[in-house]
């Protein structure tokens, strides 16, 4: 009979690691086991690992039954929370740093030899597919806010290998307006695509165009990811940052966020997504010729897609609204 | 600066398992160390608990970005299906074993000479209050459904050390009827405090009432608990069962479901709640005196309260509204 036993097992040791338990030993694998021959292997996989870190936690830190049920009417509050355009458990991952991680796990690639390209990392929810592309040296800047600070951002794509710039790759960019909103949800202040451009490299595989030093904002306090927020203690802000998705038919494409060098977040952005190349220098400049007040030079490294055929730029379930 | 490292790790190791890891090995605590100085001990103990097992469980299964999608899909599903007498997260919990393992985190004792009482196992959302006091001897059955089967229910509770008896302990008791359902949930058929009944030991510590032999029933299966269940092919069963609470001032309380030992489900109870000395044994009898056609005998063992000075049966929270 494969049912809980009863006799402690305070005298023995607990799986692998050697370490005493007074718990049953055999209850995490008689959970996993309940799993029916027929479930599929990858189902399988994902809910065995998931089964035993869910129970590693609660052993671990001797789980009460008033803080397990917290957390209970926590998950429930994250569901209740959800409505168009705000998904609440993606938001709660993110702070806890679910999806840089699982971008990490999905993106990071590197050749034997130990050449990296630009690095990933998350898409966030505001990229679009209808982005026009724009002429080389043009601006994304369709409605200047006062506040704002044009900027003349130029770089090279290429060959994280060779060295050898790459053309006809596709820049395409996105950033809020100063006040911290995309186009789509500011229609008062924004037109349609402002902010927003995709450009193709020449033939020496640079890119320019002029947007707006970006502008840092927080995510929003007022459900459950922001309760979360508070009881570690945590702010809500994300550093400025403008987004990148760098694709070209022969190589792995690179989908990132640039924050500014001296951005006060960096360090503790909310949604643990900032990563040490990703940084940008913004210079300032004096007659600039269309008015630039500032100049950001960045270059982006690729690398071949023979290194992983199989890379796609999206997520296929990526159309879920969030926030 | 503590942001994320660009760099691979693929021919480093990871921690102290001496594995090799490809990921950054300083995300995982990167996304701790947020927390501020602030965060008090025990919310800093349990979130970094749960941060490390939640990223070493992404790693683990190499979880891909649409499966995290679904995930995050998931978590949200369970919110939304939330609802008065419906707690779908409880459910998920006990699909996964989580409410039997922290049941057991919360309930074990043991003395140094290896002494067990009568396991516990959970209490589940039926439990009331205000469960009347009967006669020893007397029976729960208020409304006797068609198919039921009366059983004459006795035992004695002792202490688990000594083995003599215990007087004035409650057994508390209460079942669902033939068709699954609890008084409360049930008022066509059942008067309130139906198969419910609180009896006292006399001063051999024994017990005695009249009830039903349980009755299997299955679980909700309309919300994403269920979808969980079929994705474990799994089935929604819970084994046959009567729900005790036992009490008395000087000894460590023991809430368990008592299971009659030829249900088809014990070993895979949905909620995988069932435990070797929670097993009944229902005799038929002929020419009972008040028309029982089974015999039921069940003594219980506890232990005294030195062992678990602050043990109390409930949780604090446990007036949530569950299924």
């Amino acid at each position: 009979m494969t049912i809980n036993g009863t006799n402690g097992t305070t005298n023995g040791t607990n799986g692998t690691n050697g370490t005493k338990s007074k718990y049953d030993p055999n209850f995490t694998q008689h959970v996993i086991d309940l799993m029916s021959p027929e479930t599929k292997p990858r189902h399988r996989e994902i809910l065995s690992s998931l089964i035993r870190h869910l129970h590693d936690f609660c052993r671990e830190v001797e789980l009460t039954q008033d803080e397990w049920i917290i957390g209970v009417n926590y998950v429930n509050s994250i569901g209740q929370a959800w409505k168009k355009n705000r998904n609440e458990a993606w938001r709660v991952c993110d702070i806890l740093g679910v999806e840089s991680l699982v971008d990490e796990i999905n993106h990071k690639v590197e050749t034997a030899d130990g050449v990296n390209p630009t690095s990933s990392t998350i898409l966030g929810p505001f990229w679009s597919p209808d982005t026009p592309f724009r002429e080389l040296g043009s601006s994304v800047v369709q409605n200047m806010p006062p506040d704002g600070e044009l900027t003349f951002f130029h770089g090279v794509i290429s060959d994280a290998e060779t060295g050898k710039p790459i053309p006809d790759a596709v820049f395409d960019m996105w950033q809020a307006s100063t006040n911290g909103k995309y186009d789509v949800f500011d229609p008062e202040n924004q037109t349609r695509h402002n902010l927003r451009g995709k450009f193709r490299t020449d033939k020496d595989g640079k890119f320019s165009f002029y947007c707006l030093k970006p502008t840092e904002y927080a995510i929003d306090t007022s459900g459950p990811s922001a309760e979360l927020l508070r009881l570690m203690g945590r702010h809500p802000w994300r550093p400025a940052h403008i987004h990148m998705m760098v694709t070209h038919p022969d190589y792995i494409g690179v989908t990132a966020q640039l924050y500014p060098r001296d951005d006060q977040y960096l360090e503790t952005d909310t949604v643990c997504a900032v990563k040490e190349d990703l940084l940008l220098d913004f210079k300032p400049v004096q007659n600039e010729p269309n008015g630039a007040t500032l100049d950001c030079e960045y270059d982006v490294r690729l690398l071949s897609k023979k290194y992983k055929p199989d890379s796609s730029m999206l997520m296929q379930n990526a159309n879920q609204s969030r926030f």
